[in-house]
């Protein structure tokens, strides 16, 4: 481990997992050492479950969204992957001085837009500010509640050999566009972030594909590569997916291809990865379709058997390429 | 309003007061708009308390404390001031590139300790990285969740005429150890904070004191004459108090004279302000004596009825003083 920290700690890859497991470990406790993006425990007052994101994108406005539409969707997604229905989010709002007023306005419009949309409302908040230089204009938190149904359990380390992979649209939107976005590049054409909440979706999914829906995960940070690893670890099995098969808009590929980027390593945020048995699969894409935000949904892979922690891609050319979990950070502050 | 953020938009005073009125009008909802620290929402899993806060203090080591005590103790704190019984936390980290390993294990460390000792778990977390320079070593968020007995409802606006106001220990322990470790004054002595985890000392009162405990506050930024201020503008009452009652330490008292601080509007972080019907006031004071964490316990005051939001101390002198909700930010970053 490093002395001190560095931004590749923050890139959702090996090391931020190394920092994270290690940080863990004084905190241990069950719903924690779950290693999911949300908790789900078992309380007197029924099955909750209970999550965290902060949020550091730079710049603060981008093409589809913003900072406070990224924080209010990032945190529902997070409960929704859980198979739970949101409550309500806490919102955490740390303001640099000189922050003007008008872009605090809108971000908080934002906000206030997101939430009624997703008939989710922000119930508890918290203000600070620090002096000029010690952020930068704003940072949120979010924190979510919501309610789990009783009997539905859903986590990495419940997906099984043989089910099958299904992502639910488009790859690498939010990561391109952010990333154009901040470097002010010409060829940013009708790119734009993906960042939506998606639990209408997962609710549909855990209502009708029960019990053979697995786990459900948000490829963010680390993007989709990084998410499969993390599950075929959990779980012990190994993923397969077909290059072929994974949505992807045909000008986020292109500026994949013009800057050197994979797409399998950007970032998404309105995006699902499900696991689900066979004979429920197409099923499953099925009623993804039905939903505007998972019409462009596909099944790209399956689950084997083993070598367990191992994701392999079958690549269009037609060889087959080993998926390794993220190592250096593509592009910092991405969410 | 100003057309940017300056550092008093984040003093818990006036003008924090103004900015977050103006925020939470788009978001409006009934948790949200009651005003309170914490949130209590009626669910299907029963009655719900849910806060959140963000620490930014500086210098982040302190004596009696640390951030990661105050992020732990704080939330607990506001969750334990709705009579909740803490469940659990989140933890949300946002670090600096170049903050040394050792003091993010040591404040990590004081994050276990704090939880272990108060019997509060992390549940879940997250962790981000910010460039050099575009934050300051730490940024700490904390959400918690927690259960409400049914039956119990405590909040300002439950605060009637003829209730006595108890704090339940020294006042301006907290405000006065920041401002003298950050700018490493020579007459500290055995200063420290008083951060400390008020629930055990909430869950008795709740139990025993029932109905007749009307609420429960902590008085955290803006101190003890901020908080009343808010709770009688809150009640539509007037509050009384009298100075020569409120506990405060002789070496806060020095310290505050030397600096010219009034001790009234300095942060605390481990006491609470009750309100308790006249009758069992005395019963109230007694059960705080039992706790450590209640030991040095007063009756400073009275409600009555009009002028309502109105705050009066009758000071040691033996004059009358209108006090003030905190206008102007003494020093910021103090939590």
């Amino acid at each position: 481990m490093t002395k001190s920290i560095n931004l590749d700690h923050g890139s959702g890859g090996l090391a931020s997992g190394e920092l994270i497991t290690s940080l863990m470990k004084p905190l241990s406790n069950p719903a924690l050492d779950d290693m999911e993006d949300c908790a789900v425990i078992d309380t007197e007052a029924g099955r909750l479950a209970f999550s965290t994101d902060s949020y550091v994108v730079e710049p603060i406005f981008f093409p589809g969204g913003s900072i406070g539409k990224l924080a209010v969707h990032g945190t529902i997604n997070d409960l929704a992957m859980r198979g739970a229905r949101p409550l309500g989010l806490s919102l955490g709002l740390i303001l640099e001085e000189g922050l003007a007023m008008a872009e605090l306005r809108r971000v908080n419009l934002d906000i206030a837009e997101a939430c009624a949309l997703a008939g989710v409302p922000i119930l508890t908040g918290d203000t600070k500010v620090v002096p000029r230089g010690k952020a930068d204009k704003i940072f949120i938190n979010t924190a979510g509640i919501g309610v789990v149904a009783a009997g539905l359990n859903l986590g990495a380390r419940n997906v099984r050999p043989g089910d099958r992979v299904l992502l639910s649209g488009s790859m690498a939107d939010h990561g391109i566009t952010i990333m154009l976005a901040r470097h002010n590049l010409p060829f940013s054409g009708n790119l734009q972030s993906d960042t939506q909440a998606l639990h209408r979706l997962t609710a549909a999914l855990a209502q009708d594909i029960s019990p053979e829906l697995h786990a459900m995960r948000d490829p963010t940070r680390g993007g989709v590569a990084t998410t499969l690893c993390e599950i075929a670890a959990s779980a012990g099995v190994a993923v397969s997916i077909t290059e072929s098969a994974i949505p992807i808009h045909p000008q986020v590929r292109v500026a994949c291809d013009l800057l050197g980027l994979d797409p399998l390593y950007l970032a998404n945020e309105g995006k699902l990865l499900a696991f689900v048995e066979e004979k429920e699969a197409d099923n499953a894409l099925k009623i993804m379709h039905q939903f505007p935000e998972g019409r462009e949904a596909a099944i790209i892979g399956e689950v084997r058997e083993s070598p367990a922690g191992r994701v392999e891609m079958r690549t269009t050319a037609g060889g087959r390429r080993l998926v390794t979990a993220l190592s250096g950070e593509p592009l910092p502050r991405i969410c």
